[in-house]
């Protein structure tokens, strides 16, 4: 929920929290339920001022302190692919504890604008079922370029690119060739990362050529198959939490 | 497709092919295909004896010889869970290098029945989008103890312990301790693995104890947040294809 949680405060319920307590788990006045809002750690509350369809929600006591979200945790920056896809990588990186969760439009992002009250749900759900108190911030639909450029100073683009070194490639050389994602991570210390994904059908030569040339970017490569964008998604982030993050 | 490739051997397609090649694809007699079955390599064919709706394939010319799959590709030992996620995990597995998928039957498994043909006809068709032309075995839903008595001799049983060491746990100690899945996979050298993963709501008290009591099983944690099942899988093979597979 958006609303802040302080002890005793009591707040109203919107209509849609209201209709999911008071008509789809039938509570009463009085019932406890557990809230969170992302922000002040998660609350036992009570069902009070129970009036028709409305009530309003009392914090007792908090059971869980609002952890610190792990000032590295991975940016995930990706192409929106079908809607299910789209819809899944959003529910895995909350999962998977990325920091902050950024659609970008990239020359064949076929998708040209997402739901983002859709992604903030599937965000909070997600977050309450992998019981993440912590939410991600989900951002609009940006160009890449801009993406980029909104990222903390020092971050590091873990760019999977799904092409690897194909031949007649442009740049080559050691600078702009995929290593593997593992060796890649093992070089970056603790230096804050951005996981980039592209869309179905890859980056077009002129963005590979212009991503490799940029600093601060680690082209990777997630193996010999090639992987949906949703798989590589998945993978990327795992192996990082694994390797680099709270997995350890 | 099941059917042997030879050069020169013409087969009749069946009604699902000839439907897809001639009606679909729209095709024609003598248009140029590629074909796999997992066996003989990927070929380009022709289409000939094209008869209403029935038309036979004559393989001219093998285009990439088949791989071996590396002898220690991980197998994938998971209870089903859903049928959209159990879908998704047969596809993702595949994806992902799994070199057998075994669907076991827990205490706490809810489905108690799979579609055999219908993985199968999903792993064939992620094996195309993935460019893999090795097919991972799938095997018939079976109980734990016998899929683990399956397994070839030295297998390590990889068990993703998604609920760590609670408290009150019967095992404890450092044998029984559920280490970070990079670690884990740090100590194995070269051996072949095999990965677990529990239905919703976790292995029962019984099970983790009889998991963790047996020889060559090494519980791994992978963070702090609940995975889904689904979620688990994807992310446990990628770490293994990062660290110990062909990803390196």
């Amino acid at each position: 929920m958006a609303q802040d949680l302080v002890e005793g405060a009591a707040f109203p319920l919107d209509d849609a929290q209201a209709n999911y307590l008071l008509r789809v788990l039938r509570l009463v006045a009085d019932a406890p339920v557990r809230v969170f809002n992302g922000r002040d750690g998660e609350w036992e509350a009570r069902i009070v001022d129970v009036h028709g369809k409305r009530a309003s929600l009392t914090p007792d006591r908090l059971v869980r302190p609002q952890p610190d979200t792990p000032a590295s945790a991975p940016v995930l920056l990706f192409a929106p692919v079908k809607k299910a896809e789209t819809d899944f990588i959003v529910e895995k990186a909350t999962e998977l504890g990325a920091a902050r969760i950024v659609p970008v439009l990239t020359d064949r992002t076929q998708t040209r604008t997402v739901r983002l009250d859709r992604f903030q749900k599937i965000v909070l759900e997600a977050a309450e079922q992998t019981e993440r108190l912590d939410l991600p911030e989900v951002e609009d639909l940006q160009p890449l370029a801009k993406a980029l450029d909104g990222l903390a100073d020092g971050t590091v683009v873990i760019f999977c690119d799904e092409r690897g070194d194909d031949a007649g490639a442009p740049w080559g050389g050691e600078k702009g060739r995929a290593g593997p994602i593992a060796d890649v991570l093992g070089t970056l210390g603790d230096k804050p990362v951005a996981i980039l994904i592209g869309p179905e059908g890859g980056f077009t030569l002129e963005e590979r050529d212009w991503l490799r040339q940029r600093g601060d970017t680690a082209p990777v490569s997630l193996g010999p198959r090639i992987l949906r964008a949703e798989t590589a998604a998945v993978a990327a982030l795992s192996v990082w939490q694994a390797l680099k993050g709270d997995w350890r």
